[in-house]
């Protein structure tokens, strides 16, 4: 397997890499930005790929905000873009409950582990739920919550399906709600299992992390609808109608955004340096996972 | 490997059994009781045991309460206990951070995701510690609560350990603490690492349930200081100084209790199956861990 390109400073490499694809994919967290900093010339890098004529998809694992949410922040932070551009985990996971689960009523209904932004989308595609931003689920458990859950009778029985995304407010009631579902038999999704989220230059846990209680209680891994699933890009294909080998994705985590465009078997990949991943992780000897092209930092497209 | 010994009625067995042993380490919940229901014949049993002259400790993995607290829970159900005979693997940990590790001042504070149990055993060894019971960690995250741990500004400078075990107000402020903490180079411990917690006839996320998320984000074990792990069983032997070969583990779960006496080498391993792990599983062709032997339950034991 040839090494990674580098790119920054390269103009006539960087001119040919991009007369290769038609659309980018790109991550935004690390990438655009970091938590609400826009990195200086991500705007005029993101204005240029359009003059250039290219289609532009925003593919965000980042389920505490909704499409119509993730606008705001373009719109705030000065970057052109459009709701229909932009292609949260969030979003993902109720069009994969609604077109491909098409859970049957009575047992149709979803509990939440997570924000509100999961919970616009899921309203989007008609799909009732409970949990989620509930205000009496954010206390602390109390006695009478484990008599009740254990006996079934605090449980909705019309729950067929569990979704656990970035949920700020996870607590041991919720924990525990979620995980007796699951051991009732209901279907078990994450809208993304990243370990950790960047935030104000600093590392959190991520949604993978807040789920990882349930995960480690029930002892079964969710289907996850982020980033590098394949569900996903089965989604972002079946509401783009793209030519895989014509686009690219473009990311700063190897095990998410670049492995992800590689299973999905585009026709390349570029990573840049301003977030997770560093250029030591990709130049390892044997690394497992490589970018076809890589970057100090997105504005290097600018040449 | 000869198969584990059925001694429920066999008045010779269990009499060459008894006369084996010292010293006998029980597992509590689900031998000697359930949740808050003693078995019948529990306390006439540890009777028994103490007028052959038999030493007993009592081994719990249960890290919400001290010794003290269990002591209470002995008394209240009329089974004969002294508080140094209960060893909870909150007490072990404690033991681990004072005589193994030694952490150096200044950085011997111990940042704590656990119930007051934890914080008690802590004080017994006089470590010092933050995080725990504190009530202003029991809110939601804030925005400035990102920028002050991303900086460090919010971190205590003098924490050289983290301690996870079983927290009933899990949050996301205490994880991305504890993920910081490590983030910065803390020693990464755990009470215990048992998935649920049995309660009211159900199931509930256990200590390793309520610490996955940080493990998840941070990417890195613990090290467990509770059952099976032989860090635990060092610490009781520490206190104890007994002959393994004349010490019997008693239990109800296979891969916590009886691989522990395994694993530490004891003369051998007996298992009540008023708990967790059920006849077929010990009699299952090529079972990975087996007792010596089992009886349908502890009372079994008077014959």
């Amino acid at each position: 397997m040839a090494g990674p390109k580098y790119l920054t400073g390269d103009k006539a490499g960087i001119e040919e890499f991009l007369a290769k694809f038609d659309l980018f994919l790109f991550d935004c967290d690390g990438v655009l930005w970091s938590g609400d900093n826009i990195y200086p010339g991500t705007a005029e890098t993101i204005e240029m790929l359009r003059a250039k004529g290219k289609q532009l998809v925003f593919v965000t694992n980042n389920s505490t905000k909704s499409r119509a949410d993730y606008k705001k922040k373009f719109d705030g932070l000065g970057i052109p873009a459009k709701v229909e551009e932009v292609f949260g985990s969030a979003y993902s996971a109720a069009i994969y409950i609604s077109r491909i689960l098409k859970l049957q009523a009575p047992k149709n209904k979803v509990f939440v582990l997570g924000e509100s932004g999961i919970e616009e989308e899921l309203k989007s595609e008609n799909i009732s739920y409970i949990g989620g931003t509930d205000p009496t689920l954010r206390r602390d458990m109390e006695q009478k919550d484990f008599l009740s859950i254990a006996d079934g009778s605090a449980l909705d029985p019309d729950v067929g399906c569990v979704l656990i995304g970035l949920d700020f407010h996870i607590n041991y009631l919720k924990m525990s709600l979620a995980y007796n579902y699951l051991r009732k038999g209901a279907v078990f999704l994450a809208t993304n299992t990243d370990s950790t989220l960047p935030m104000a230059h600093g590392f959190f846990p991520g949604a993978g992390g807040v789920g990882a209680g349930v995960v480690k209680a029930h002892g079964k891994d969710p289907l996850a609808l982020g980033k590098p699933s394949q569900a996903m890009m089965d989604a972002i294909e079946g509401k783009f109608h793209f030519d895989r080998s014509r686009t690219c994705m473009v990311g700063d985590r190897l095990n998410t955004d670049i492995q992800f465009g590689i299973e999905g078997k585009l026709g390349g990949t570029l990573m840049v340096l301003t977030g997770v991943s560093t250029k030591e992780e990709i130049l390892a000897e044997g690394a497992p996972v490589v970018p076809s092209v890589y970057l100090d930092k997105l504005s290097d497209l600018l040449g």
